[in-house]
């Protein structure tokens, strides 16, 4: 069911490295992720695959990793991505996309759970990643999607009313995620 | 399957405005919305949702629709939405959302397929229509989700390179969605 899905695809940042995503399954994510709508119908979005072992290991160090997490380095080796999908703004098309991004990439890592992966969206990287990339000058990075068979559990708590909204860890490593309640979401509800 | 659902999750823009949504779905997809991840997790986004009659007919005028198909005015009175759910900015929160917004209006809009309903997003507006919702001032409207039992038929077509991506109607009033080909969107694939 819908609900159980999407509550399931959370942001998850530790994987199992040594369990290889193939490229066909990759390329299934794009395919749901060209489903999407997109604003005017321009469809600026581009992507890289990537689940080359030697090509990860370059990706990695230009990936920085959840910004609450002040102690946390990211994963260790043996619990990083064991593939990428590098969502890239064609610049001839448009100059923004960002609401398409989030369209494309929530329906990409719909599919990543129903296949029973997870991933992580990374908005911030270094800009040599285009370097590793090799990608053409009017290509530019938005988003990379670290993709793998998930070591972590992650929890939805309801975030209390005045409570703190940033995601922690806990002792036994479960990621927390402090979400407003409905109540709080909904302005008003005009009904007759 | 999520394919399947995906590939109907389309802009729909006529709807069988008779047909209610009650207050219970639409409040579903905001469920669904929910689920959705927040960048930094700060969940900016707040809803209002509509289903009354007299409170539709007053949200209409306000909006602009389908900007590629100069000759349509937008859904004639019988065709317009049953039902709206207008996302908004909580701009005490953040100062901008749109890669959320993607995420949560994808949610929102797959929930509404899932329950055999369809959905438009709809970024052009009035200002005015802030003061049909009596809005607070630290609230901005981002987006208005159209909503109803559909009665369009959207058909998925594969663009040609160098093709036109302006979504048209046919003379049987079929809307189409010229697609960029999975070829295109597709930059790379580093596999080893």
């Amino acid at each position: 069911m819908l609900y159980d899905l999407m509550r399931k695809t959370r942001s998850y940042r530790r994987f199992k490295e040594e369990e290889p995503v193939d490229m066909e399954t990759l390329r299934y994510f794009v395919v749901l992720a060209r489903l999407g709508g997109s604003a005017r119908n321009v469809q600026p979005i581009k992507y890289v695959l990537v689940n080359a072992p030697a090509v990860n290991e370059k990706i990695f160090p230009h990936l920085g990793w959840a910004g609450y997490l002040k102690k946390w380095p990211g994963p260790e080796k043996g619990e990083r991505p064991a593939a990428y999908i590098v969502c890239l703004l064609d610049t001839r098309l448009s100059r923004e996309a960002e609401c398409d991004l989030g369209i494309t990439t929530q329906n990409l890592l719909l599919g990543a759970s129903e296949k029973g992966l997870g991933g992580c969206r990374i908005a911030s990287f270094s800009p040599g990643l285009r370097n590793v990339l090799q990608l053409d000058d009017h290509l530019e990075v938005l988003l990379v999607i670290a993709l793998g068979r998930t070591l972590e559990e992650v929890s939805l708590d309801e975030l209390e009313p005045g409570g703190d909204i940033k995601y922690w860890r806990d002792d036994d490593q479960v990621h927390h995620v402090p979400k407003r309640p409905l109540q709080e979401i909904i302005v008003a509800e005009i009904t007759g």
